[in-house]
């Protein structure tokens, strides 16, 4: 892969322009429950709140929206385990584009579906024995299209550093300043891209990418300061966050600009998804919703502390969803 | 009863700045999924995000904040399904007032767990053949303290409408005229309180009020020209909106304010219910999500218009939310 430009606060600011009145402006909310359980002050971006449910559509759209005509008339091909998926088709939907999108066969069967509603060709592969980067490249080959990266993408990470720029702006209305910053983090894109923003806007808030137990690649990567890599790619709920590893791009950006990681199990994501249900009345899938894992089963010190944290999208099935609500879950650490 | 003041656009902007800063603000949200589905412009006031996951801590603060020194000392007493219950204890808890909240037997477990966790004494009573006001009553008389009513007061009224007022503002920072506006009906309070705030600042716009089916009093009672009362006081999922009839002062602010009614099956609003949860990734209950049903289900005719939704609350137990999800329900009408 040719070498990828970093991208810098002025191309966030410039996606915002873009994604105007496309993507939502998800609002800053706050939950006196979860202030008071956690003995802080939580200021939560509702990405499950955005267009096709999950922060994704911030950085498709940034993307696609700056094709030429001859690229938008040769289609793209994507590949995703969901939430890009439904990015990337529905802003290829909204562009006139035409999208064929390379699915893991395990995925959830609610992004297959939107996947297919946004209007793309979906084609499923299997997670550990075919490559979704051969599938992809195929097709490339036949069609000329363009293939869009779910994170190894200067105009993708930009796209979804908006997510941090507009959270920042709203956190300044209310005069609020951040102490931490949690996000989840799976190839690392959305974590880039906020780095960049609270980089440029807030120096001083501490940045802490979170992932699943067992693909806690970032974190590991932190501590030996290079790349690592995570042994299985299957065998967690948070199925948003299954990535082999962060990308060069995005390590090259989160090496130097998180304080921190930390990792959750299955039980624990579930918790923060029977919570988010049951406090904060918002639907939030399991790799969504590992912040607020991190909080609740106490990763961090945040007593009275302003804690910014990501939920990243809503897209989870009826079975996992039920099996979150009914589960016996560990005891919440307050 | 004595004749009680019947409340004005200036009660509800006094009462707008008596929560400021207490209440939350909830947002106006938008989704793409869901304009699509109608092919109209719907703004939804998401009031599930409220404290106590529904609206009735607006009118409930906005009562207890004016009580003074001596009736805050004899405490306040409350009969409630739930909702109001929770916005009273909330409330007083905030104000350091006593709370004794009279509930039904029946109500849902969450909404009982809720208000014992906010502080109050929870005395249960048997909806069919007890009395709920007698029993309050008679704390009253023992105590001395102040009945808090669901809905016959003024300023719980106008505390309810302030959510009317915050969505009136916020559609007009984005340009946004509604034709329509659906508000859930129990015994009419938030109907009442928003209705006054749309004749002042959008009197344009048409308003209607939804019941749950065999809870159409309100409905019966717009036809009849006087206050009709329901036959049964239990048999439907939407616990939220099960009273026996509007009030004498809530009706006469309605049988002068509204433009019509509907009424949803329980499978209806399970059924938005189920979308909520599917599409706008936000947690409803049955009572709260019957204005998406009335959508949902083609009650009203929205081919290009732009409609206010008011989503009245999200407190529901683990059972009958698992019941929506997995339910065969009837097939929504677009």
């Amino acid at each position: 892969m040719s070498e990828l430009r970093i991208p810098v606060f002025a191309d966030v600011e410039a996606a915002a322009e873009r994604i105007a009145g496309v993507a939502i402006e998800t609002p800053l909310l706050e939950n006196p429950l979860l202030n008071e359980d956690l003995g802080a002050r939580i200021l939560i971006k509702p990405e499950n709140l955005q267009r096709v449910g999950a922060f994704k559509f911030r950085g498709a759209y940034n993307r696609l929206v700056q094709f030429n005509g001859q690229e938008r008339a040769r289609g793209i091909v994507a590949f995703s385990s969901g939430n890009h998926a439904q990015g990337v088709a529905a802003a290829a939907q909204l562009l006139g584009i035409e999208a064929t999108i390379v699915m893991p066969s395990d995925a959830p069967e609610m992004k297959v579906w939107n996947t297919r509603g946004y209007g793309a060709n979906v084609v499923l592969y299997d997670r550990v024995t075919e490559s979704r980067e051969e599938i992809a490249a195929k097709i490339t080959r036949e069609k000329g299209s363009v293939v869009v990266p779910p994170f190894e993408d200067p105009d993708i990470i930009a796209g979804q550093g908006t997510a941090a720029l507009e959270m920042l702006r709203q956190a300044h209305r209310i005069g609020a300043v951040f102490d931490a910053f949690l996000c989840p983090a799976g190839g690392g894109g959305l974590a880039s891209g906020c780095s960049i923003v609270f980089g440029e806007l807030s120096p001083n808030t501490a940045l802490y990418a979170v992932e699943p137990a067992g693909f806690d690649d970032l974190v590991r990567s932190l501590q030996s300061g290079h790349r690592e890599v995570n042994e299985q790619l299957t065998g967690s709920v948070c199925d948003a966050l299954l990535t082999p590893s962060t990308g060069d791009l995005t390590f090259s950006i989160l090496g130097n600009s998180l304080d921190g990681g930390f990792s959750v199990t299955d039980e624990e994501a579930l918790g923060a998804v029977k919570y988010a249900w049951q406090k904060l009345k918002l639907v939030v899938e399991p790799g969504g919703a590992v912040g607020l894992a991190a909080l609740l089963y106490g990763k961090l010190d945040v007593k009275g502390k302003t804690i910014g944290l990501l939920l990243s999208g809503g897209n989870v099935d009826e079975s996992t969803f039920v099996k979150a609500l009914s589960g016996g879950l560990p005891p919440v650490n307050f």
